[in-house]
């Protein structure tokens, strides 16, 4: 075995598979862009193995294993390459060069460990499936990589041949893989009985991994209860994303581990980013975040129950299974009386600024008002920011609209955008033009094209992400739209929001409040 | 104790709580009528109880079971009515009127098992609580009534105070209680400790039911954890509705007892219609169901992995856990950028279609060209289906565009948009305008607009569904943009796609293909 040199201890492997198990999930499509932002969030959370995808079967991961190299720089995890072991009859060397070349610390090696899929699906037999094993294992060790064997269909092949099932296992061990993990791949176990197997298989003496899927509703029960056994490494994905009914849960599996059997397997102080991390990487995904998700979900802490509101108050720990806070969620009491004063306070002196009781009661009432009809300022503190110093009296006012014309054409095959803007900044009216790629992107320009003699400094604010969200998609096109932009000056980015029927002018909420938030980083005298 | 009287036998129990605990979760409102509809859906699986509601608090409830006399007639389930016994001090006769005069066949009746809730929350003594427990349970059955304990708390009291907790089941058997419920109300348990909790209860000689909570993803697994070491009554909610992460999905517990553990728990031949009652109690509730619900999502047997299909396609029990058609629901293969010809084939078998072994090979380069730009079809099925029948051949044209353009403008405050287009169709070129809330719900309307009067069909199709994403942000505003679209003509829905650089024209894209996909299933002919 090579020696462990993990950060944290090499003791318990907390493995996450988001970015190749977890895209199995149906609708879901990630960019290169979007595996690193997550890997980055949960490099955060303080994951200790990323799984960045499988080199060999899709061009997208070997680009992402390309780019890793010289744009991702992880402080606590480790990134991982998926791939199969050599085919039936094939080349060790040939087959698994990706693998070798992928540039990860460790390599997760698939192998069928169900002799009824060795037979009808790889169409190979018992023999040449562990020499399989044996060839590639012994292969990426030799040249000092660190090897996971994945056994695929275990649980179902242990049923039907265990000695067969155990011996893929042993193979593997023998040739000098660190890790055997177990996988539940179709699904169908229960706690109890993949328990008695799990158990069996840490007897021999081999270091096991978990991975499990959520087909029976048991994917996060069914990983606990195989460390509960004796495993000491659990694989999962981000919100439980995956193929079907998507993998265990990754976040459940930390919070109970920690919480529950008092177990530590992130970096000290880093739980308490668990929903952030959730909310982050459910964003970078576009998939609306679960209220309802264990730990992380806005409803997970959210108590309906009108009559015993006051004993809530008064004695919360009688009413939840953990203190929130822990997983860095709330509690909330579903009465509108009880919003955050002093969230409002905090957030404010985070910004440098005091507002007073009054402006803090003021703004928690915007807040509200704007979040029931589709706001979100949770994912935008820039727009935040703005209200909280409007109701200060201090927002500044770079420029002020007088109108916008955004006119999109297709013709002959061709499609063009264009777009008008009528402002007033430092006395002058200005009126400009600008083209672009689409009506947003044209809109941009103008404003650009208006304002760039009289503030230089927009020159530097670069829209870099821009997210459109149907807020309530009940009838179609009618639906309210919300735009989050995030801008850079190339030192810090911000987050704005805006938020209307039409997509056009939502995008033009966000867009002046980037560039009113930019313009006063950057500090620039407003003109009023 | 009474005779037991229901059918199906009375060995084990499945207890239905939709209704009561159900109906608190965040965001969810029965009115009486959907009430109605949902028992009736349960009765139609085969569920022993259905738990009303509690009509001693909730006047809702109260008409629930006035109006379930005459206008519900139930063939396997009894109705169940939920209510605290006495209140400290109180007179039991009054304080159990609602409950005795229900008209329900059983009372539920909820009592305090945690010492530190009965002194913190009920503010009375150990020995008065026990006297509640005994005067509530032995009035009812005195009046012939069959009741079950509900014992609130009880796994964090057992941890606190494992003879009280025991004590206040106890003496409500000794008073004629049915069952004993155990609930993790606040659901933190885990299920290898809850089980042995569980297990200690039943070796009393108590009848034990299990109530569980998903706060840590693991209310299904506690609940089989129960029954596996003699729980013989449990509780749950339709999809696993409930206040929080939810309560047990009583969908998924049915399905794993009757498939993996050979527990028949509904009467024969009913667990076929558990896809269908899962939909429509969704329907009802008007909560989008979810497509990765273990058993009965939609994705619950659909498989991505595109270079395995001629594997599944041969062999399909090596890849999934159960056959899906036992629970009511079909295995589905995606396609998308890694799909290989199996795939294709059997898509296109399924519409109908036979492609010829050339025409698949093209679909599955166009596939792999267009998901790299963007695209995304295994989301969008009839867009697939355009495109499958483009390259034999078979797309009907209706309508061809000349040009559109769409203008969008804020002045003073307001935000109007408007568009033109120039299509031919049949014949005729013709020139329409439709304004709209927003930019694409405009050319929505000039679409409708200027082909009405030829189609009339197009009258019935709405657009249900608009979502937006970004594909690859890395240039902000100039990333290329994925629009779904989803129609409905009021019987069938269907998804298409549209990608470009340009919102407007991938909206476009996806309403052309929408609208396509509509009159061919109203089996128009194409005018060329």
């Amino acid at each position: 075995m090579t020696t462990p040199t993990t950060v944290p201890p090499d003791a318990f492997h907390v493995y996450d598979t988001t970015l190749r198990d977890g895209a199995q999930r149906e609708g879901l499509s990630l960019s290169v862009n979007d595996k690193l932002a997550i890997a980055r969030h949960l490099d955060d959370l303080g994951v200790g193995f990323i799984e960045g995808g499988w080199p060999g079967a899709n061009p997208k991961d070997a680009e992402f294993f390309r780019r890793a190299r010289t744009e991702l720089t992880l402080s606590s995890a480790q990134l991982a390459a998926f791939g199969s072991t050599r085919r039936a009859g094939g080349d060790t060397a040939q087959d698994l060069a990706h693998l070798r070349e992928s540039g990860a610390g460790v390599v997760t090696l698939v192998a069928k460990a169900d002799v009824r899929h060795v037979e009808r699906a790889l169409r190979t037999t018992r023999e040449e499936n562990l020499a399989m094993i044996r060839d590639s294992v012994a292969h990426l060790t030799a040249e000092g990589q660190r090897v996971f064997l994945d056994a695929e269909h275990f649980f179902d092949g242990y049923l039907a041949d265990p000695v067969y099932a155990v011996e893929c296992l042993t193979v593997a061990a023998e040739a000098g893989a660190d890790v055997l993990v177990l996988c539940d791949t179709n699904g169908g176990m229960l706690p109890y009985r993949l328990a008695d197997i799990v158990g069996a298989v840490v007897g021999t003496g081999l270091r096991v991994g978990i991975h499990a899927h959520n087909d029976t509703a048991c994917a996060v029960a069914n990983s606990l209860a195989a460390i509960d056994v004796g495993a000491t490494h659990v694989q999962g994905t981000a919100n439980g994303y995956g193929e079907r009914c998507g993998n265990a849960d990754l976040f459940s599996v930390i919070s109970a581990l920690e919480v529950k059997t008092g177990r530590q397997v992130l970096p000290p102080g880093r739980l308490v980013e668990l929903g952030r991390v959730a909310h982050a990487v459910a964003e970078v995904a576009n998939i609306a975040p679960d209220a309802h998700q264990p730990w992380v979900g806005s409803s997970a802490f959210a108590h309906k129950a009108g009559l015993h509101v006051s004993a809530i108050k008064a004695d919360p720990d009688l009413y939840q299974h953990v203190d929130p806070a822990v997983v860095g969620n709330d509690m909330r009491l579903l009465v509108s009386e009880l919003a955050g004063r002093a969230t409002i306070e905090l957030k404010g002196r985070a910004l440098g600024l005091e507002p007073d009781r009054d402006t803090v009661l003021r703004v928690i009432d915007r807040v509200k008002d704007l979040e029931s009809v589709g706001y979100s300022f949770e994912a935008a503190e820039a727009s935040f920011e703005l209200l909280l110093r409007e109701e200060m009296g201090e927002r500044p006012h770079f420029f002020r609209l007088e109108s916008w014309r955004v006119i999109v054409e297709s013709r002959g095959g061709e499609v063009i955008s264009e777009a008008t803007v009528k402002l007033h900044a430092k006395g002058e009216r200005i009126v400009a033009t600008g083209e672009g790629n689409g009506p947003v992107n044209a809109l941009d320009n103008a404003m650009r094209q208006a304002l760039q003699a009289l503030y230089p400094g927009l020159a530097r604010l670069e829209l870099v992400d821009y997210k459109v969200r149907i807020v309530s998609g009940e009838h179609g096109t009618d639906a309210v739209t919300r735009v989050l932009v995030e801008t850079s000056d190339g030192v810090t980015e911000w987050d704005t929001v805006g938020v209307h029927e039409n997509v056009i002018q939502a995008s033009w909420q966000a867009l002046e409040e980037a560039y009113t938030t930019g313009l006063l980083r950057q500090g620039i005298d407003a003109d009023r």
